[in-house]
């Protein structure tokens, strides 16, 4: 897992400045945004190659090359740096998609833009950043409450309600027929995730599915959801 | 979590006699099997409670009260015992119902009969046991991708199989449009599992849905997977 390389740049809360002013060498708010910057890169690449429980602050500090007080300025625990991690990574992934279903509203080809809204939902939760940090969090899950159930609600809950909101406005339109949109949402995103999702959750996105395979899994699961939801 | 007192009996490999030697306090077959299985319910007692990676030999041994030479008598190692536990839970809860599957082939009621049969499906995937297991088989996937492809294989992978060799026949006698069973399988498994399912690997078993719910999710994905794949 080449994880330690690719950490995400999470929401910007208390990061100061333009690109200047952070990439200058000088101290001040630049320096400060880098290190914590640093810091997230590092817990982020230890939590996926070990574990939340197989790995420390006392490693992630040495990682980042900063002190440990400077790891908990930053961040109150360990709990809050993966919630941090997790939940900017789960917000980055997941915006330019629910984007998409805000336009589906308007849309005036539902089967091609319904299918194409598809491909990108897999696409996008089969990422595979966004598939191991869900993979942490499960697993995690007993221990992290609290993080599990915000997970739970800012992605998969979230989404629902969107296209439940959509799938609503399009019975509407009678271009669905779908009394109960929250159930119509959740049958599409499952059978357009399930399969995938729970197979890449066991056997890892290393031995995932191509591009094509994807493409296929997202029309097929689109087409059946229209059968099954297509008006009178 | 009341996870200690609930240990599973796994299918019994090198388990002799029957439930009186077994209960006999005499030395012999009956002991180590009663050892064996103490070790087993120990493991997966402080398994559920403190992860996998939180949970040692030692205190496994402590739990079960035997030495730890006995454990490593029995078990080669903890990515072992573990495999064991996980397995032995799986076959025993999946087995009545790919015989329920199985029965389905026969059926002159498709619609009574799919909709038991997604019922029992989200019953027994939803047990408490059996989900807490799956968190934790996904939660460490990468660290024991063997066991996690072994989970695979032997529950999602091999009930869709039968679920779709079942969907073929059915088919066949003109019951089911079903051109590729296997992809038929997965679109009834997910619309059956998959939001519930999704919802409890975050938010645990105790945050779950009444029997009531779970009826009215297997009922509504049983409709919706009949419409889409009615027959002509």
């Amino acid at each position: 897992m080449p994880a330690g390389t690719r950490a995400g740049r999470p929401g910007g809360a208390g990061r100061p400045g333009g690109a200047a002013a952070q990439q200058a060498a000088a101290p001040g708010p630049g320096r400060s945004a880098r290190k914590r910057q640093a810091i997230m890169d590092a817990a982020a690449g230890l939590f996926l190659r070990h574990g939340y429980q197989g790995t420390s602050m006392d490693e992630i500090a040495a990682l980042a090359e900063v002190s440990k007080q400077t790891v908990y300025k930053n961040f109150p625990d360990k709990e809050g740096l993966f919630t941090e991690i997790v939940l900017g990574t789960l917000d980055q992934a997941g915006e330019p998609f629910r984007e998409q279903i805000e336009q589906l509203r308007h849309t005036s080809d539902l089967p091609g833009d319904l299918r194409d809204l598809a491909r990108q939902y897999l696409i996008t939760v089969m990422q595979p950043r966004v598939l191991q940090l869900r993979r942490l969090v499960i697993g995690e899950a007993g221990r992290l409450p609290a993080l599990a159930e915000a997970y739970y609600q800012r992605a998969p809950e979230r989404t629902i309600a969107v296209l439940a909101d959509c799938f609503s406005q399009l019975s509407g339109r009678g271009l669905l027929d779908a009394p109960d949109p929250l159930l119509a949402a959740s049958h599409f995103a499952f059978l357009v995730l399930g399969q995938p999702l729970d197979r890449s959750l066991f056997c890892g996105p290393d031995r995932g599915f191509t591009r094509a395979e994807l493409t296929a899994l997202a029309d097929a699961g689109t087409r059946v959801f229209l059968t099954a939801y297509a008006p009178g």
